[in-house]
């Protein structure tokens, strides 16, 4: 656990520059506008700890897949999105020396990414191998009302002398994925140009032999260089070489003079426009933007974003930054503008996981979107399943199953599966599960039904189909049986029944046959529905409901307790606690010995408890999760927030403000030491929900709030708003009650501690607590 | 499956060119003599389809392991033997055209391997693209006489032509492994020299950053010309380039006159010598074999070596065929000389499996070699698992095992575990139980007791300790379970208590319990053994009765049978015949349906009944076939022959023979399609097996010969000779009855059909069975 970042409400805080944890911080000082995005690297050279990252949503290579030993099924590519044109680039070179941190002596260092603003700031001041002191100052952001604009204000100052300084702005496309299997290059040049004050760069992905669409990415930057306050014309030197294009100049300056360049970079790539555009595009852009005060419009834009859903937390201020941290970088992975788009779990700030999908959008990012953003925003997320319905049936006939069985794959860019470890491509299924899950999240928050028979009931009947292929009979146990899977506990591979799966293999048939007869009811959507999927409704429903009656769930009659898989009791029941000094077993325990203990990676019964908590009592619920609790160990990013959830609810605070601690620092303090390869964004997306559903016990169902708020003891006050419909909330819960400030014209209903209460619009309604 | 080797008794015959199989073919003429080997490569350049390879025994690589996602406990490197110096080749260049099969008109040609004199043999006649036509003959074998030379006769007649015919001999370095992970050149090169008529190349491996032994490898190389019958002096120019040694000399022949280049070379690597003395052991070697007959001598060796052993079959060319061709190459594979070495998968005729030792060594070589061989190399593959003993004690402590538990490596080459797929490497342990048994079965057959004194007690209670902390206390079931295991069936894998691996935790326990008694009659060497291992008798012998008593065995009350693990009967149990379309499965299935399903890549119970026949009645073993056999698919090539030796002694000829076919003719008749990347060298001694204690019926108990003979419908005859103690005896089987001729002096108690009866030395016994 690092502790180097400053606690403050706003802003992330590296004071005194700290060259160990380079990477760590320009992890955390990513900055992204859901289109393209960027690590916090330096604008000029660094020869030290550093990975260099520029990436554009939806831009990705197929990468050859690496296996030790192949296995049928594998798929022969695994996308990522991949390392971009570097636009950030300015070079500067004083009196022949290169300006290079690592080799500086830094006398003063300050960098800051405003969460509030959205950008990130830098301040130093450093001596230079010649004696030559300067003082550098940079703020950069990726502008979200421009998103194809990246805008970079850069300072220099000679601070004791006067002289020549050399500076060439540059967009550089020789780079490289460090995480590339086979160390390729992924970009070919298509062209450069440079004209005056203006220099384009066109890359395009390399060729496949995967049949895979290749990318386009032009860039074009425009520079604007003031001495002193004063604009100066200058007469740029273009520099050119393989993949690179800059434009070099010197100035002369004296002491304290301030040299400074505006870069504005514009950058377009195919997923818009035919590639022989992109250049043009990129002059256009550019051209829109002059004049335009992009700091003002930056900081308004954000001001409007964090109106619709901010968090407050007061008396705790590493716990306030943790939330608002986590807010900031969903908000700027993803605007859902675009529902090509999804949510890779590292978002614009790093290369692990290839910026694929997983399941991870669906089970967590989705509640987020929901309440956090305007509602097409997690349409677009359901969207983009249905775009990939088609392929995924093409992978469930990969895998052998046929008539419209679709698996969505365990991790995408486009629809067809990447991930090559058998227990996890072609078992962890219960994804499947999540995608259908996520639509009924969606309606019931949003009541938009229309949205099943649109899109939502093909994926359903797609997926209903699969579970039924997918499930075996056994004569056995007369019962039928759902073998060789691995369930949410990645600890765990290869077992027969996961109760969560098994469980929402069941649900996802229950809900099919529902949305069946609430599309049923538009007759026109339904025939069009039937006939595109070949739907046998009678013969293929009445298996359904054969397996709903008949689906086997392993269960401990004595502890009456849902257990995992069957065979978990054979286990030898331990608890955390007992292995105090082997934890993290994953660095510490070779595979086999994790996967024969009891040990949970992550929430698995639980999982299912908290997805379907309206299924159990409470008494089902807390036997359970004193069942597994003491046996999970936490070991992925997304599990404390499902068991704070939990927790809150069965009246356990300190087991959730526990649980809290884990996620919403995760990154800040870098608890995992795995920071540096990026945030997990996706588990963000969790921590709000630790925040939103377990703290203030918010529930929606079926559209209507559900309030159920729990403090913890250290927190004065914990204040969020949500969006409901046509409504904006804000909901305060303090030591002595809670507040509900409906913000927006239309009143609404809410119930509050299992009382229906109404507010009405533009009103507040104040429930005190004392007596509690 | 292919056709095309002509079916001949002792000849593997390839008539006219199959350019296309070229790959096949090189495999199955493989040369080998237990020191160094390569595949039936032509000399003069090719430039078709070829997979050119040299191996040395004992030499090898850490080739950085390649994994898609790492796992705690995976082994950095996978040890591989790798491509060595090619020796053989030849380079011809006639009127400038480079000789090259692939670019010249094939007019005739035919190539074998002499199984009973132990040679490569190639004429061919052919039309070059300058009109030219020539005749190449050649013959070549490695020496088992002087197993550090290698021997080539090679012969150039033009046909249609007076001319220049130039030939340039050499060694060549510059080779690679076609299965590298990271596409490396593995060689650097040491030295290389040339002097009249030789030349020398000396290689070592490149370093690695494993703390990895290098290794060098030298060879040198003699020649002698001759014209037209004539030896000529020549004055041989030397060429050179790196990691390259070659002697070009010109010849003027007439049309019809032979050029014949006797090419004898020798290798030496750093196994045996320093490596400054490597090139100078060349040059002995060579001076050694001067005007030594050495194609006469190669023929008295192997017909000594099959008086040992020999087969024939009486009736079926194509199985009789089949038979030789297995022994001859587990001959040349390993000749037990030298207990640092062992049997690669592929012996010396091909990459595949990185040439590391396997289980296949004690479960299906040692039988062989235990009957076909000196006693002593059985024993010698004994101490090759007795050298490793501290590796694989370390290999424990890796995953966790503690207190000198040994964990035997699934593959390896140093005792270093290599494999790195989680559900193998960490969980196919059973490899442990078969390194117990092969002790026992070295003792049962060959009565040397003084085995376990020097080295067998250590290894048993090593694995021994190993088992008893692998297993788990389940208070669910109160007995012992052994979680997360893969057995011999691949198609199932980190299942809970597979009853093979039970089955043989347990009866190693019991063995190493005996054996204990057994060295106990030796206090000095018992206190040794203990104090080395800090054995603490009582305890650790009272947990292991323990275990005996309460180990949990997965059984089936209602058919009788044992299950091959928990939960097996949940699964849809369907026949082979019921997928017919689908097989083999593993090209057609994707991995998790090959894992759902009850289909059976080898045998697993039944490997375990084979393994312990005499701890279950007929009728059980009966039970256990029948409801086994039908699900399995046989796609190890390790399968059929336990299964033909089970049907043999239950009466089930037909399936008998079914099972023999797959396995004896699999290489010859490219069964399984991957011949080309060399031989199944270890499953050829199961192919050995299944004809000696299958049709044969032959089994040895506590050093006692046992015979039940059954003969296949379509065979006359089955003649056998097998070594046992003092005993050469040669078996006949016959339609009418059975001879055994006890071919030395000593007289020999068998059990034959029951009976007990005594051949004397020299003696021959008769038993007619026609009224059967």
């Amino acid at each position: 656990m690092k502790n180097y970042i400053k606690h403050d409400e706003w802003r992330v805080v590296e004071s005194g520059f700290h060259a160990e944890f380079n990477e760590i911080t320009e992890s955390l000082m990513s900055l992204g506008n859901g289109k393209m995005g960027q690590r916090g690297n330096f604008e000029e050279r660094y020869s030290g700890k550093t990975l260099q990252g520029n990436y554009v949503a939806g831009v990705w290579f197929p990468d050859k897949t690496r296996v030790g030993w192949w296995k049928n099924g594998y798929p022969n590519y695994f996308a990522k999105v991949i390392n971009s044109i570097n636009w950030i680039g300015i070079d500067v070179e004083i009196d022949g020396e290169m300006v290079d941190l690592a080799k500086c002596e830094i006398l003063e260092f300050y960098r800051e990414l405003h969460m509030q603003h959205g950008h990130l700031m830098r301040f130093c001041k450093v001596r230079l191998q010649n004696g030559k002191e300067i003082r550098i100052e940079s703020i950069r952001f990726c502008s979200i009302t421009h998103d194809e604009i990246g805008h970079i204000e850069y300072e220099i100052i000679p601070v004791n002398f006067d002289g020549k300084i050399k500076i060439t702005p540059y967009l550089d496309g020789n780079v490289q994925n460090r995480d590339s299997n086979y160390n390729e290059y992924f970009w070919d040049e298509i062209s450069k140009s440079s004209a005056s004050n203006r220099a384009f760069l066109h890359v395009k992905t390399k060729g496949n032999k995967f049949g895979v669409e290749q990318f386009d990415v032009a860039t074009g930057m425009d520079l604007e260089i003031c001495l002193a306050g004063q604009k100066q014309e200058i007469s740029f030197e273009p520099v050119q070489s393989e993949k690179y294009v800059g434009l070099t100049f010197e100035i002369e300056a004296k002491a304290m003079q301030s040299v400074r360049v505006l870069k504005k970079v514009a950058l377009h790539n195919s997923n818009n426009f035919f590639p022989d555009y992109l250049v043009s595009e990129c002059t256009k852009s550019l051209d829109a933007v002059v004049g335009l005060k992009m700091q003002t419009l930056q900081r308004a834009a954000w001001k409007a974003k964090w109106e619709n859903c901010d968090i407050k937390i007061e008396g705790d201020e590493s716990a306030q930054q943790g939330i608002r941290f986590n807010i900031f970088h969903l908000l700027q992975t993803y605007t859902g503008q675009d529902a090509r788009l999804n949510i890779g779990p590292k978002g614009f700030t790093g290369e692990k996981y290839g910026g694929v999908t997983y399941w991870d959008t669906e089970a967590y990012c989705i509640p987020f979107y929901l309440s956090a953003a305007d509602h097409s925003v997690a349409r677009n997320l359901l969207v983009y399943r249905h775009n990939h319905l088609q392929k995924a049936i093409l992978n469930g006939q990969k895998l052998g199953f046929s008539k419209g069985a679709a698996l969505y794959p365990m991790v995408t860019m486009n629809g067809e599966e990447c991930h090559n470890e058998w227990e996890i491509t072609f078992e962890e299924i219960h994804r499947n599960g999540a995608i259908a899950y996520a639509i009924h999240d969606y309606i019931n928050y949003t009541g938009d039904e229309s949205y099943l028979n649109e899109f939502g009931l093909e994926v359903l009947i797609s997926i209903s189909r699969f579970w039924s292929q997918r499930i075996t009979w056994s004569q056995n146990l007369d019962k039928f049986v759902m073998l060789g899977v691995t369930g949410p506990n990645e600890y765990e591979n290869n077992v027969n029944n996961n109760w969560y799966t098994n469980y929402i293999a069941v649900w996802t048939l229950k809900y099919t046959l529902e949305a069946i007869e609430k599309v049923k009811e538009n007759a026109e959507d339904y025939v069009k529905v039937k006939s595109e999927l070949h739907f046998q409704e009678k013969e293929e429903t009445d298996r359904w409901k054969d397996i709903i009656e008949k689906m086997h769930f392993p269960y401990d009659q004595e502890r009456q307790v849902f257990l995992q898989q069957d065979g978990f009791l054979d286990k030898e029941l331990l608890s955390v606690d007992d292995i105090v000094q082997h934890r993290p077993i994953n660095q510490n325990w070779s595979w086999d010995r994790i996967l024969r203990s009891c040990f949970i990676k992550q929430a698995d019964v639980l999982q299912g408890l908290y997805f379907f908590e309206d299924d159990f009592d409470m008494d089902t619920q807390r036997r359970n999760f004193d069942f597994y609790e003491p046996m999970t160990v936490h070991e992925s990013s997304l599990s404390p927030c499902v068991h704070t959830i939990l927790a809150c609810k069965l009246d356990k605070i300190e087991k959730a403000y526990e649980m809290y601690v884990r996620t919403a620092r995760l990154d800040l303090d870098d608890y995992n030491n795995d920071t540096e390869d990026g945030l997990h964004i996706t588990s963000m997306a969790g921590t709000w929900m630790s925040v939103v559903k377990g703290f203030g016990g918010m529930r929606v169902k079926n559209t209507k709030l559900h309030l159920n708020p729990i403090l913890p003891d250290n927190w004065q006050s914990l204040t969020f708003r949500i969006g409901l419909k046509d409504n904006l909330l804000e909901i305060g819960i303090g030591k002595e009650g809670v507040i509900i400030k409906n913000l927006s014209e239309k009143s609404v209903e809410i119930s509050l501690f299992g009382s229906d209460i109404t507010v009405a619009g533009q009103e507040e309604f104040v429930k005190c607590t004392v007596e509690n």
